[in-house]
């Protein structure tokens, strides 16, 4: 595999963009994309969605936004793994460049969420459940996470405030991130007295959905030239992996297999082990995918993953900081573009553009994107060249 | 890139397959073309499928039949370009295999479409074309397709009966295939005095839809012991290009733009040119696809493509032998499988096991999948060695 680079990045601000069409807003995070990278033409194009089909009655997204943006004739696809479908969307990309068939390769991850009910697009999300074992009996995607999370809390002895720490470090970070949906400072006591959606999640466990788009360039590594004056990103590790999608079936449903293949195949690619990772941006859908995540990835022991929370450990400062730019929970959830946003903000903590909230040093990134309740997980390694 | 060969085929029958799910139509597939190879496990599943979401309520389709057909932790991941969605599948994992991450990738396309009424199908359908340009002036796919059919007749003076070769042709074709949608024989008369859809495409016009899927297995070609008995079928050609989505805002709507730039990148890949090829797979989703396909990849002039019908040019002892397995047209149209379909029927033209519409001498083969109204299409071009 030859190696590849991010050369450009763009997004949009994720809301209710009520002003502003599925068209619009993927447009938008495609050319401040193509902007950034210094190109007007790329070989092709490759989209991460996941309910333009039902929600706003439009397949095909390839060759929908080709035609916006003006790469007329170009190769163009869509990808989709449910809340996966942005990072699915770059592993696709990264494989034809790193293939040599083409050798630039724009990724837009894009979803337009708010122009259904709120019904409408729970059934819509519910389409990453297993239609025939799981929505069958009723259950809604939060629902099958609120199970998830109380059996843990039930089998490791954690109450739910210990969560906490998750999301008020997401809504701190999302303050100084222009793009994020939350701008709001949290605290442990607004955690514990916020809204129950389906016990034991609450609002603040759950991120907010909305409309939102983010994109990359990708080239091959050797067409950076070294002397821009920013560091060369380079994709040093990349891996997919699944487990069952109901989560039933699972031998241990607090136990995300498909995070844990992963992240080792993006680990054993890159040459990294879980302590070279300066910045993890994660899927904090719910707060209990955090705990998971960072078991699963080799940051904490089975059933400890709170304990970083709660010691630290997730900060800007701590032993492994996490959602730098608000995370899923604050900068917020616009499904199928969510994995480009974390991809995205690796990037520019690598390039040092975080502000506030810049990781010191930061040189090695990850992000990783889950699929359903951790059906499909993607692990993407960024270096700083 | 490094060459990629197909060693495994497997398809369903295409039927109203009111006893199997989706999932079981696709696991059928996947399996039987797994045991075509000789293997019980690969490295990675991609699925192509576009209507899944809309009518089964299903999405992550990845994940959901590496679940299902025991691919339990491997990569999987869902490709969508409307009813190019097989193709496009086909060229992700063929970019995963050239690339050197993963050594092998089963490729499924399937479709569902029985579950929900014809209106619902409709509708579902339409999402590939321009949801706020066509479709919210309510046309339907085949109105759009019919808009262009009266034009080209119009402009180069075809009646309606000069396009029955090629519905007779894919009928004749599709007697002697056990997978086909139709087994009826049909003739000029017949053919014109068929019930109208939107004028001038009748019901022997355009192609049935149904529930099937195809799929196959892609290997690094050196991996392929050449004394197998069966010829080594490599992937020599394979390209992707895009039109705008919407008909209307095409320079020329009677020329096929993308199947033109996708064919002539894959002749250059494969180094070959119209003369080579022995077997055309096209999409003829409507009689007046067949003519443009034709003309768009070299095999007839402009406004001449009906030509080749009415001189016996497309049988199977003529100049471009098409539709050997029955086509779109009587072989059947599940949408998301059909790209694999076409692949799977070149691969059996190539290894000679076609029977009575066996083409003669056939090395080299072309396969080429048409999405929404000519806005993504894929050209793939295989050769036996």
């Amino acid at each position: 595999m030859r190696p590849v680079a991010i050369l450009g990045i763009g997004q949009t601000n994720i809301d209710e963009q009520w002003d502003k069409s599925l068209r619009e807003i993927g447009g938008e995070a495609a050319l401040a994309a193509m902007h950034d990278a210094g190109m007007d033409k790329v070989d092709s194009l490759f989209v991460g969605n996941m309910l333009s089909s039902t929600i706003s009655g439009q397949n095909q997204l390839g060759a929908f936004f080709a035609d916006w943006i003006g790469l007329w004739k170009q190769e163009a696809v869509k990808v989709e793994a449910a809340c996966a479908s942005g990072a699915a969307a770059l592993r696709a990309g990264l494989m034809a460049v790193s293939a040599g068939d083409i050798d630039s390769a724009l990724v837009v991850g894009v979803e337009k969420m708010s122009d259904k009910t709120g019904h409408d697009v729970t059934s819509a999300l519910a389409t990453a459940a297993d239609a025939d074992y799981e929505l069958e009996q009723g259950i809604s995607f939060v629902g099958l996470n609120a199970l998830i999370m109380r059996r843990y809390m039930h089998e490791f002895g954690w109450k739910h405030e210990d969560f906490a720490p998750f999301s008020i470090n997401a809504h701190a970070n999302a303050m100084h991130n222009p793009f994020a949906r939350l701008h709001e400072k949290i605290t442990v006591e607004k955690f514990e007295k916020s809204s129950m959606i389906a016990t034991p999640i609450n609002l603040l466990d759950a991120s907010p959905t909305g409309d939102g788009a983010a994109a990359v360039v990708i080239v091959p590594a050797e067409k950076v030239a070294s002397l821009t004056g920013k560091p060369r990103i380079v994709i040093a590790g990349s891996a997919s992996a699944t487990d069952s999608i109901a989560v039933h079936s699972r031998k241990d449903p607090m136990f995300l297999s498909a995070a844990h293949h992963s992240a080792k195949r993006a680990y054993d690619m890159a040459h990294v082990s879980p302590e070279d990772i300066d910045v993890f941006e994660l899927h904090d859908a719910f707060t209990i995918m955090v705990a998971l995540s960072l078991e699963a990835c080799g940051f904490a022991e089975r059933g400890q993953g709170v304990r970083l929370g709660l010691e630290n450990g997730i900060s800007l400062n701590g032993r492994v900081p996490v959602c730098t730019r608000g995370g899923l929970k604050a900068r917020g959830h616009p499904v199928g573009a969510t994995g480009i946003y974390q991809v995205v903000e690796v990037v520019q903590q690598l390039r040092g553009e975080c502000g506030a909230t810049q990781v010191d040093g930061a040189r090695i990134g990850m992000a990783q994107n889950i699929g359903g309740s951790g059906a499909t997980i993607l692990t993407h390694i960024l270096k700083a060249e």
